[in-house]
């Protein structure tokens, strides 16, 4: 077995610039790191990650190894890696198996090193360790786990024994181990990261937002202003785009299956409507919602000449690719990020970066800033597994709200921004009751 | 005893116009209504209510008469009662006690008129009643306390006994019994209305929001645009008014203690530094945190000649008061709604409202729209307190969350919005976990 | 003849008051005042002045009454005077003929006594004292001339020769003595104070932005987030209305004539329609054209029962009066300021302000702060047409750029703001043409 | 003399794409191009045209060229060729001279085939055709002229006796061009396209707005909500620069020499101070201002530890190079618009692009839909210029307004936006002065 595959290992040190410079913007996570270079907290540690490789996943592995990890990183997604950081990494002694643009078998093939590494802890972006995981351990049969399975070199009952804990990044990714809990089924306690205030309330809305117009953008080169942008979903990755949309001068319309996530994004002075009547008002479409099929073969069919679609949720699922295939007679690449589909009824419809993670692919991901604060609760969470090995139940958890404080003042204090204390008799004010009027 | 009290009945007229104009902007809580009607679930319930007296309140007991209940109405504010409404309400059936401008002695007398009703369920905006009772309960010795006693014809055993449960509108409502509920000592169950979602979320933010700068300029008629605006508390009322005061050209700073909400306000744009260092920098400044003296000497002495003072909390504690006081050598009133404070240094502040709710004493209160959802909250929770009486124990609950959608439901169709359904197949999807990439 | 007209003296301590709190908010008026208080450069000097009787309008007539003109004071609309500041006026010996209310035949009769004042100058607000001269003089039949002319002491050649010149606040006005101008038939020359930098920047756009959107506020209570506002016009008062409306939360739909600012407005992220396709989309319609008709039968017919119509522009012609009562069964007074029209259709449309400028009927209009800017141009406006006594033809002028930048830069210094000047350097830099890449 | 230079001709296909998917997006000029195609009304019409060479300007001269005009064209500054494009025109039968990454020498030898072409029209964004051709005609010594005229194969004489007219698209090359006319250097009559209303206040400030945000974003990743981002200039450029960062979540700082500017910037929420006060403050310095030295060494010296440039304006001297260069004591390159400078002080700037136009060097300039109005009015210029040959003096000329509106009535039907039209009596109404209240 190797040790380690990726790209180009002469593209290390532009990848070590990049890591540099995101450095420079994750002040709070070096702090951690500086700490964790003391402590050595996780000595003996093996972790296996899969999580989109750039340049902020480069600052905190070196976190994680600087405070005793044993190292393996694979992508969460086959389009997202950036090689220059991939391969620095590898110079900073991380086991990396990853490239831009894997295909299918390689993808799971690299899943499958994760597992043969016999983590302690997994650090899922995507939950696809952890799924896999279960899938080998529950005998599902599907084609992802046959592709795994075939380059496992170890047995899943003792990767699972193994297993102290792990953690996941996503909305999407807590949604499927929240489905294993209520089934019973779930093996390893899971710190889901994403529900950290620390991290949805900014990575999810400040990071997603920018990035997902940003990413639009550098496929595109179109003007924001006057377009009117139908984001379907309204969560905190959705508010962040539509917030960001309008900001850009977009007239902007969500679409949502929560009633009050609906009135919500009406208060907040944008239309609401269903899919279908959105449909032919869009000139661009842009999915945030955890599901699958939220556009597709009816919304499709109505759309304007010229309609661009993106997606900014998890998986390829937003968009019907399949529905989008069958009503075309013709489909070419127009540029990097974008495939011209023509359908049936002489329309053409814009699709960017083949209905992936448009930030992801099409653009750098999240910026270093809100990838700060995730990605210190990201190894705070790791070392919080490690501290409680053994008193923790097979359950999603979230972290204890003193870390996601914590993180919070590391970051402020960062920006030199301060803030009020309470006083003793404002303290004393809010815990009585019999003082008022 | 008066059956009684109001300042004169023969504004009834006006104030059953204004009652229709707020039902014309309620369709949601008129709907209820509706249903009460036919189906009486009320039917022999005792409430006693203290209430901002404004129109939205005059929806909300009229429904719950129609539901069948027997009602005391008292003001929760000696300074925010209509006294048109307070009359009308008379005129349908309703014992009102109070108006506008009452005396600290008057308003408590009310309170006693409240509690002499023996309800079966207390409803409060900032837990007067509840309070009250607890306090008689416990033998507290207040003045407050003192004033409502001697106005008492009840055994308050008596009245705790016939208690079924109550409800709380506020957040600093909220926090006193949540108090009580942690030393045990809370007496009988509470609905924290403040607590749903179709409440705080809209209320809060959209009503506080834009009522306070309302008020502020029915007061002052100052230009919003190009001021530095102050905000006290970046909580769901605080990002209310700060987004507002934004949306009318203010330059905004944000003060806080809770480190995620700071960052929060300043990824959303806004400077945000300890009120001290805000002092000097505001032209106006809003308090809106629940707690007291969140505005006090120390930050008067900085401040700039001409700098305007009010509050959107609940209580006239935030802005201290006796510390402006001291500080003064002159005060005048200036304007209805306008004291200027002359301090020691020469410099002129200008205190709205005498430091009580500006936006239901210089204005209006909230917009009937968003009190269309906290009403249809609070009728809704007395009808759940009467359904499960004998089931709660004493604590402070949430509305199910069903109630809370099925308000948001109604709220949509009312306004002819319509929403997306899930499909069979992506309930289906976000139940599984094993299907993905 | 009558010294002075107005509703009651003894308001004139209120209005006193009322004018204080203004001059707080007008420094670079007061700053003005001051200089000529020294210089009395309009000693001798005759104005009459058609404007809203506002306690701004107090600190600009004041300040002409500093400087050492002796002034008649009439109102600019029928229904905008603050009558308090009326009375403190008549104490500050201004000869002021107006109270709030004045029917059409009072109107015309103040009218009449600005013209028997034999102005040298004319201030206005809507051009009513410069258009009644040039009717009379041109011997124009029209029922308002009729009523100026039996009130008339003086005769109109004797006036007209008198004349040194007028100033202009509106943008209304101005098209009209624009018209004139381009008949030849213009007396006297005329300053568009309007066309001030200063004060369209300003006034028009901040000022009647919020006093417009206040003013709905004050009369109905609504909520503006969520609702869907439609704007007539996308000047310099419309877009201050809509960015104000948007601030507040309301989806805002723009109508124009003008295709430049139709795309400026679609650019800016609101969507643009016509009238007709706007109208069952509106539930808030507010005019700024200039223009008559704007909202008319074919519009009303189509709107959504319970929508709400206000005009900000200057003449009560922008929303169709005659049209309204036409398709009217039935009328009533719902509010102060609220009249409800029940159409043919059955559904209930609802007119503020009788149609008038909503911002000084239902409002106090514009801030002081604006009309700071505003006034200081027309009291410097004033004090220019005494100076060039002579030398201006009877044409159409703008201030000149030095005054205005002076008013700016007086602004600045009052808001404590400082900026940058050109280097030496800078200043070369600019005025050449060879100097590059 | 060579026929066309540039990078590599095999880029052509793609370049072809870039353009098509322009195309798209330039619905106006796409319209203007079939008319030309069917009347030439450029035929026999030699143009030189100095332009960013990017997919736009590829439309922009397809188009004259359907007109029949005989084309040079040559960039506009040496960075910001897409080289992909130039091969793509040289394909289409225009004569390219240009390619990404010019040195000084071949930038002005492109300058010197562009007079060499004898044109009757140049075209220019920055004027340095028409620079170069009046620096030659008036032996201006300089080095950049000395590079031209070394490369000269035709007299300058001639030249400017051939010349029919120019346009220019900047505002810094319409400053050089006025200063020239005020001279009554100007040799022949020049459109500044830059002041059509459909150019500016779409192209300078939507275009800009989002170019050079997201050219920053581009060149860096960072995470614009919650930085401190300082604005040189408020003109229309700066107001875009200023919202869109807003927009995406910054606090601005809005610096201005122009007092009136300066207010605006005030009234629209943000701070404005000197460069001075700002630059310890800022997190990004964006410059538009049209001068030079705007930010320079006292304001490098007071900058915080990571503070980034960026220079949106059109030549390099608005960040003063030298005044950085001789502040530091070390230069790198850190990613490829980045490059980092280590002050004496220690600290580290980073500056991006090498000060120049930040968009079109690390972005892919404005996006087609504004660039279709500005190059509308290019192309609807020249067609200006040679129907009314002989008729116009040296001067610096404004399209007429007809042209300008007729445009954007093409770009709103390309939306699909229907305004209102004037009714009969709205016209009579706006046209006389004698109908009102």
């Amino acid at each position: 077995m190797e040790e380690f595959k990726v790209k180009d290992l002469k593209l290390a040190s532009d990848g070590l610039k990049e890591i540099e410079w995101a450095e420079n913007h994750m002040p709070v996570l070096v702090k951690i790191r500086e700490e964790f270079l003391e402590k050595k907290p996780l000595k003996g540690i093996r972790i296996s990650a899969s999580l989109h490789i750039t340049k902020e996943t480069g600052v905190l592995v070196k976190t994680l190894k600087a405070g005793g990890a044993d190292i393996v990183l694979v992508p969460s997604n086959p389009l997202s890696t950036q090689d220059s950081v991939a391969a620095a990494l590898v110079r900073e002694g991380i086991r990396v198996y990853g490239w831009r643009g894997m295909s299918r078998e390689e993808y799971y093939w690299a899943i499958a090193q994760a597992i043969n590494h016999k983590p302690h802890i997994t650090l899922d972006d995507g939950a696809d360790i952890a799924s896999s995981i279960h899938k080998l351990y529950y005998n599902v049969s599907s084609e992802d786990v046959y592709l795994v399975q075939k380059n496992l070199h170890v047995k899943i009952n003792e990767v699972v024994d193994t297993l102290i804990g792990g953690t996941e990044e996503t909305t999407t990714g807590v949604i499927r181990l929240k489905a294993l809990e209520r089934k019973k089924q779930l093996r390893y306690p899971i710190i889901a990261v994403n529900n950290s205030l620390t991290k949805y309330l900014f990575d999810n809305r400040y990071g997603t937002g920018q990035s997902t117009l940003d990413a639009i953008i550098r496929a595109t080169n179109i003007l924001i202003a006057g377009k009117t942008v139908v984001v379907a979903g309204y969560g905190w990755c959705g508010r962040g785009i539509a917030w960001r949309a309008r900001g850009l001068g977009a007239n902007v319309i969500v679409t949502e299956v929560n009633p009050i996530r609906a009135l919500e994004a009406l208060y907040d002075g944008f239309r609401v409507m269903k899919t279908a009547d959105a449909a032919p008002l869009g000139d661009v479409f842009i999915t945030a919602t955890g599901n699958k099929d939220v556009i597709r073969k009816e919304h499709f069919l109505k759309m304007k000449n010229g309609a661009l679609l993106a997606n900014a949720g998890h998986f390829n699922v937003e968009i019907s690719l399949p529905d989008l295939e069958h009503l075309s007679i013709r489909k070419r690449r127009i540029k990097p990020f974008i495939d011209e589909y023509t359908l049936r009824n002489g329309k053409k419809i814009y699709l960017l970066a083949e209905g992936r993670l448009v930030n992801l692919v099409a653009g750098e991901g999240h910026p270093s800033e809100v990838m700060d604060m995730s990605f210190s609760n990201q190894a705070l969470a790791v070392k919080y597994l490690v501290e409680n090995k053994g008193k923790l139940e097979r359950k999603v958890y979230q972290l204890p709200y003193e870390i996601d404080e914590y993180i919070a003042k590391l970051k402020l204090a960062s920006l030199g921004v301060e803030i009020d204390e309470l006083t003793e008799e404002q303290r004393r004010y809010l815990s009585q009751w019999a003082e008022g009027t």
